[in-house]
């Protein structure tokens, strides 16, 4: 079950076996059956959730009812809603089960333990940050300077099984494009 | 010269005096005029750049020469593409300086010391990158979700002077609204 996260670990820091026995403690296991949710609009975001199995997507619902897709998290992702998680402020997103997932949760109390008390854990943390704004970032440029023809590119160019594993709508919502935007897109790479 | 980064410092972690002596010898000072590039479109983005005086923007040019602004920096915040940054390939963002300005630099080499050398540098930008990260967040959220009254309402609360130092065609690029929309808007609330 703690297979993901190790590999996640060793991926950018050397933690010692005790320092990775002393993380996986405080690490709480979770299932969750699609459609379930792991956050909802008006909650607190309590934890931090590492994906060891399945997937999740977050979203936000605006003033006229549309949702609005914000990211994807797979395996050996984080997934959280960061502002709520560190303010102690109500969300305004939702994170929902998007395949039945194996999670591993941490709360507050025990993530400051652990910058406190593991060096390597915080330069995790801070790497995972970094790659993360890097990505978000990329995001935003993506949004505002590609046409329909370019998102759709390059997002199957980088995340190939993302098709296979989100729905269309999602996909299309994510993208920031309508649906049918989408399928013309898709209409024109297989013809 | 580096008192505002000296504050900024302070305000996230305690370092010794010794400390901010070994960090603040690794800064160089630099000062740029208004309308200088601190890093332009093909350029590898070597640095860091702290603003202790005046402010920068950095954007992006589309295929048809549309520019996209993604964010500023005043005096106290980080600028740089931290994408370009950490994988040394060249940038799609330009820099440009907004008001002239003095500038702390940092590069790639004694930001790594410093990470290595001292636990709490690498603690404050942790906390730097969960905070950008957050307000990143935020605006893709803004961008998707508010109407352009909102975006406008949304930014002058969180940065009153913000109207005051910024030009309008950079503020409605910035707030993903045609200038046309901005004037409109900004009639709204003067009338």
């Amino acid at each position: 079950m703690y297979q993901v996260l190790k590999e996640s670990f060793q991926e950018h820091v050397s933690l010692t076996d005790e320092q990775w026995e002393m993380c996986k403690k405080k690490f709480r296991p979770k299932r969750m059956l699609k459609r379930q949710f792991l956050l909802q609009e008006g909650d607190v975001c309590r934890e931090l959730a590492f994906v060891e199995k399945g997937s999740l997507y977050s979203y936000s619902v605006d003033s006229k009812g549309n949702q609005h897709v914000i990211r994807f998290a797979f395996e050996g992702w984080w997934m959280a809603n960061l502002q709520s998680f560190f303010t102690r402020k109500p969300t305004n997103l939702n994170i929902e089960v998007l395949e039945d997932s194996e999670l591993l949760v941490l709360d507050s109390k025990n993530h400051e333990k652990l910058l406190e008390e593991i060096p390597a854990y915080e330069r995790y943390h801070r790497i995972i940050l970094q790659n993360a704004y890097v990505a978000l970032q990329q995001r935003v440029e993506n949004a505002l300077g590609l046409t329909a023809e370019e998102k759709y590119n390059r997002l199957i160019e980088q995340n190939p099984e993302f098709m296979n594993r989100v729905p269309l709508n999602l996909v299309a919502s994510y993208l920031g494009i309508s649906p049918e935007t989408l399928s013309r897109v898709r209409g024109q790479f297989s013809s």
